[in-house]
């Protein structure tokens, strides 16, 4: 069976370490399993993913971010993960729409149900069956993506040279997208280990498996 | 005075030739021109125009592509044409808002009122004080269009690629915004000669300064 699995949280809450863990623990188990991530996925998205986080470009406008965003998914969505869902994958990408609704709407400040419009004809109304929100707070989540950059010696990007008051309201943006749909959201503690974590995500996703 | 004035018209309509005849016209005048185009104009516009026009990319979401045109306007908009025009510069842009409704939308099948709802928002709600609209047969457009490729030693880019109905559609589209707008929209017979085209334009705009 196809599951369209998305996992969301602020810079530093450890999803894209869960996201392999848990594709580890579904191909242990026999399954077919696709990992991707937005914005890209797919060469076209690549592409725009260099645009939006190029640290040396000037002050972009907001619905021009918001725009990248959005040609990035439809063209991953049509390219990659509408074709492997019908295959009977299980797709699991590194942020998804509500990335672009916590960010850009509830950070940035456009209008979160506009936002919605947009996030549904990019993907032709198609939703994750799950959504695993990595929650933890932003002073937190900062402090590791900034000793992440520093240990790999990699410059800062864009994004994680914004504000704590901006990344603390990605998190409450998060928070109220999980609040709103608490069918789909499964929110998990990232202060925990990573072992801990990776033990509640597969205790979630699992069951749905069989 | 400021004066924002958008070229329309489909490939081959000469549009282009006339932005610079028009604009040189208007500096003899002595006024303060700015000439720039769509998609581009700015740096992260260009990098997007590249993304769009390339040949050898595979199949393009039809919603890639439109949110790709709308990520350049906003940022073309905010970094170029509204501090140009608060300088008070007559700004000459060739393709704008128009252009996005009557190939995306006419011709690809996307709501155009939708995508009128996308310009909006792309533009903060600005509109041309004048558009100009270069009208011809799309058989005649394509010809001289894939004419010039061939002269210039260009590739064919994926627009001209489009089939002669995707171009018909896209003209009919024009001619249906200039209708709903007659006010804004100011049509000119793109068969004429360019020295007829090109008086015919000084007419209809150098008024508007005195």
């Amino acid at each position: 069976m196809s599951l369209f699995i998305t996992f969301e949280g602020i810079e530093g809450s450890g999803k894209s370490t869960q996201i392999l863990l848990l594709a580890e623990k579904l191909k242990a188990l026999n399954h077919a399993v696709i990992v991707t991530r937005e914005p890209g996925g797919c060469p076209l998205a690549d592409q725009i993913r260099h645009l939006l986080l190029q640290p040396d470009q000037g002050p972009m406008a907001p619905a021009a971010e918001l725009f990248l965003y959005l040609a990035a998914r439809a063209q991953h969505m049509q390219e990659i993960i509408l074709p492997a869902l019908e295959k009977n994958f299980i797709v699991l990408c590194d942020r998804f729409s509500d990335a672009t609704t916590a960010y850009q709407g509830f950070a940035r400040g456009i209008d979160p149900t506009f936002i919605g419009s947009l996030n549904h004809f990019a993907t032709s109304g198609h939703r994750p069956d799950l959504t695993l929100l990595f929650e933890l707070p932003a002073e937190e989540g900062l402090r590791r993506s900034r000793r992440r950059s520093h240990h790999a010696g990699t410059e800062i990007d864009r994004l994680e040279r914004e504000s704590l008051d901006f990344h603390r309201r990605v998190r409450e943006g998060y928070l109220r997208l999980a609040a709103g749909e608490p069918d789909r959201f499964r929110t998990f503690d990232a202060t925990l280990t990573v072992e801990e974590i990776s033990a509640a995500v597969a205790a979630a996703v699992i069951p749905l498996l069989s």
